[in-house]
Parts: C-alpha cells; sequence; structure tokens
C-alpha cells in the first residue's frame, strides 16, 4: 500500500555489529502511548510499564540459559545496572539545574560514548561526540560510570579519571574541581589544626610540593598526613589525577563550591597570581 | 609529594579530539560532595546546585560571543536541550522498571552513542557498544533522541527509524511493537466500524497488502484512509518503518502493551501461524 523510503546510509562503523546477527532473538519497540499517560506530558504509566517490564522478564527468563553465568555474575550485572541508574539519575539532575539557567547542556554517559578500560586505565575512548557537542555550542555533561573492562570484565571509571583525560586530549585554558571543603588540607579538614594548603606546584618528574603556606614538616611528613585521612584513595586520587593535568601546563583550582571563591575560580580570576582573601588550592607545573 | 602513575592508554579515536584542543576554556569538575547531601544517599543538593548553575552561567554570559548565533539558534539550542532531558528522563524511569524486574539493562542515548543524520536520513553509527552491551548479558535501552544533522544542524532521530536500523544490523528472530491500540487498523481505531488488519504482506518491491481480513474496498482505498488518520505521519512512519523490517524476513508484530496478545507476541508464540484468539498485527515478507 505504501512504498517504503528505502534510502538510507550506513557508515562503515556499523559493519562492526554484523558478527552479532543472531545473537538477537526480539527487538522491542516501547511505543511512546503505550507507556505514558494520555493527555499528560511525559507521565509515565506506571502500571502499563510494570506489566510490559514483568513480560518482558518472563520473556527473557524461559529462554537465558545457565551459561550466562551463575549468582555472582547475576550480583556484578545488578550493581552494574543500579551504579549506572544512580549515575545517570544524578548527571540528569545537573543537566536539568544547567538548563534551567540556561545553559545548553548535553548530558553524555561514558558508557554510551564507548568509554572502557583495561585493568582500571582507559583503554578506549571517542572524544568525537563531545568535540562536535563543543563546537555546535552546547556543552557536555559527563560522569563517573560504570563500564566495560576488557581484563576485569567492568569497572568503575571515576569522575577525576576522566578529567584528566578530557583536559590532556581538550587543553584548556584551567580546570576547576568543585568540592564540599575550601581545598586540599595538610590533614583532615575536621581536624583542628588543619591548614589549607594554597598552592601546590608540579615538578617535570611528576613529584609535587606544598609552595604555600610554608610547611613546618617536610614534604614526605605532609604526604604520609595527606593520605592518612582519605581511607577511599578520593584525595589522593584527586590531587594525584589534579598533579597530571597541572604537568601539562594547565592550572588547576580545587575550591569549595557555590561560593564567592569558587565563582572567582570559574571565571579565571584566579590565574597566574592567587589573591590574598581568595580560599582553595591551586595546582600548578613548575619546571 | 606523589608520583602519579603515567602510564594509560588512548585509543586512536581520541586523537580526532586533538584539533578541538584550545577552544575549551575551562573544565569544571562537580564533585558528588559539593552538589548532594551529606549521609543522604543520592540526594541533590539543589541550593548548591542551583547557586553552583548560577555561577557557570555567569561565567558563561561573560565570554560567551555573539558569533554563536542569535535568538534564533539559542532557541532551537534550548528545544535540543529539552527534548534530550525528556527522552533521557523517561529512558531512565524504564531502565528503573526493568531492573526492579531483574532484567539487567543499560540506557544508552542515540545522541551519547554518536548517532547522527544527513537529512534526516541516518548518517553515522556506532553499534560496537550496542553489541559489546549484548554480549556482556545487558539489555541496550535506547530511545528516540535528538541528533545532530550534518545537513540541517539537529534533527529528531524516530524511535521508528532506530528499530529498523537495530534490526537491519542485528537481525533479531523478530521486531515487537507495543503500542496502546490492539495493531494496525483501515482508519482511526476510534471510529465505529473500524477494521484490525490482522495480516500484512510486503512484497519484494516494498509495497505492502493485507492479507488478513479479506478487504472490501481496494488496496488504494485503504492506502488513503490510513494515511488520513494520521496527520502526524506517525502510523504511517511505523508501518512504513515496520515493512522495511518485514522485507528482511524478520517478522513485525504490532501489539497492544501489558495485554496477553503483547505478551504471546513478545515470547514469540505468533510466529509462523496467528492464532484465531491472538488480537494484533502481523507484518510479514512474502516473495
Amino acid at each position: 500500500m505504501e512504498e517504503g523510503n528505502q534510502s538510507h546510509t550506513v557508515s562503515d562503523d556499523s559493519i562492526k555489529a554484523l558478527d552479532l546477527a543472531r545473537q538477537v532473538r526480539c527487538i522491542v519497540k516501547l511505543g511512546g502511548a503505550a507507556i505514558t499517560c494520555k493527555n499528560e506530558l511525559e507521565t509515565i504509566h506506571e502500571e502499563n510499564l510494570a506489566t510490559v517490564s514483568s513480560h518482558l522478564r518472563k520473556t527473557m527468563a524461559s529462554k537465558s540459559g545457565v551459561h550466562k553465568g551463575g549468582l555472582g555474575r547475576s550480583l556484578v550485572k545488578a550493581g552494574f545496572v543500579a551504579t549506572r541508574i544512580s549515575v545517570t539519575s544524578l548527571n540528569l539532575q545537573i543537566v536539568r539545574a544547567l538548563a534551567r539557567e540556561g545553559i545548553p547542556s548535553v548530558g553524555m554517559s561514558p558508557f554510551s560514548c564507548g568509554w572502557s578500560t583495561c585493568e582500571r586505565n582507559i583503554a578506549a575512548v571517542d572524544l568525537h561526540g563531545v568535540s562536535k557537542a563543543i563546537n555546535f555550542g552546547f556543552v557536555p555533561v559527563l560522569h563517573g560510570d560504570a563500564v566495560f573492562d576488557d581484563s576485569l570484565g567492568c569497572t568503575i571509571l571515576s569522575g577525576d579519571v576522566i578529567i584528566r583525560h578530557l583536559a590532556e586530549h581538550l587543553k584548556p585554558d584551567y580546570v576547576v574541581f568543585l568540592t564540599d571543603v575550601l581545598g586540599v588540607y595538610d590533614r583532615p579538614p575536621s581536624e583542628p589544626n588543619a591548614v589549607l594548603l594554597r598552592e601546590i606546584v608540579v615538578g617535570e618528574d611528576g613529584r609535587w610540593s606544598v609552595l604555600q603556606p610554608i610547611m613546618h614538616n617536610s614534604n614526605t611528613e605532609v604526604e604520609i598526613t595527606v593520605a592518612a585521612h582519605d581511607t577511599t584513595g578520593g584525595m589522593v586520587t584527586k590531587i594525584s589525577e589534579a598533579a597530571m593535568i597541572a604537568k601539562l601546563g594547565i592550572e588547576v583550582y580545587i575550591v569549595k563550591a557555590a561560593t564567592d571563591h569558587s565563582l572567582r575560580a570559574l571565571s579565571g580570576k584566579i590565574r597566574g597570581k592567587i589573591p590574598d582573601d581568595w580560599l582553595g588550592t591551586v595546582i600548578r607545573f613548575s619546571r
């Protein structure tokens, strides 16, 4: 009755997927009208969606073989899924908040963008999409994500590692880490004598030392105390990644979010010289 | 103080982004601690996030030039952003519903996956990520999306076109379109004499005709009435895409979501022969 338009272009990339042919039993199109409420914008019809999901489970359960892995693997998969739901949900809320301010931002999940790792190190990244979005005038919003790892199956790719990778390839003028404390301290910031490290320099060899304030202890001792208050490795990872960015000649500011200090850092007003009334940590390269 | 681990592998793909170097002024890391509530799992600190977003707007506003386009282009960008927020939000809800049923699903936005069009036809697609997810035992959940168009700037890539493209390359046994009516009718289903078309066959030339029920009108007349009740082009596009899938030798079922009919279609029980008590539309290839 209607002659279909059969003209369309296919990129060579898609050929890669051909080896998957016949591994897929069924493709399902969940129509918008089928799972949203009539006359209510963007409202999910929870009951229908739950029934459809249950149908899909029943359909899949009857076919999935034990060869796909036991409980252990299922639990890992469930964790992978839960992690991705959590991070994409936060990402969506950030994109919404930026859009409310009129910033044309687009969420881009590293997992969807094809980022993967090997032994937790970044193995494959296609920054083409990120570049294209920037060229079109959009602000790409990435996030730490669960990704496939060629060696471990899957792993968590942290936001700090992503930032370092982006910095390496996009070569920005500066990088700002917004955090919940004023900057990097010589010990847990909750301790009474904690000292805010205002300026850290990174040498050619990748080693870093505190330039401001002048520390009474040796560098080695500072290293120990910074590491000690951070059992999860979070701050050490952050400083380590920041140091690698600084080594590229890109200044890094670690500063408390939603303060005048962070606003000044974001505006680029800290570049070159740190104002006396500015609180935060600058990490820069020094030959 | 700490020597950074500088070993990491970079794929050749990322080299593409090098031409973007120096177009980016600043990369911002929005720390989780900075924009979520302490001790409350995954709860956004709305006030901090709003302040940070406002800071970013102020920072960007002072730098963005007029050369990036006037009101028209801004509005298009805002529409693009709003569309993506809407579709990714629905996608997230679907992934959540599937996860609740224990289906290990992963949301994959066509925009993030690098899908783009030229003159609204699919121009570039990388199905590698989708294939990999399937091979790892996950269910990729894609969605209609706003994408960049090499000719038009941007456009909407419909879910039906995506399904057809996936079917072409993944070659599933069958494809199910879940919708809010029983199937395809010869006129608006709300009209009293609307007839459910149970079996449509597609020929080598891409033309389709109704096999069941036997129509009193000629094919030409049916064509007109199907088109007439669908000013948005939705049903015509759907049948046209479904016909192209059927032409590949893949059976297509258009069926009402969350019913016993859809459960049977999903389970593959309609393949080959349509049971008398099954309500829906089958579209298949016939030489």
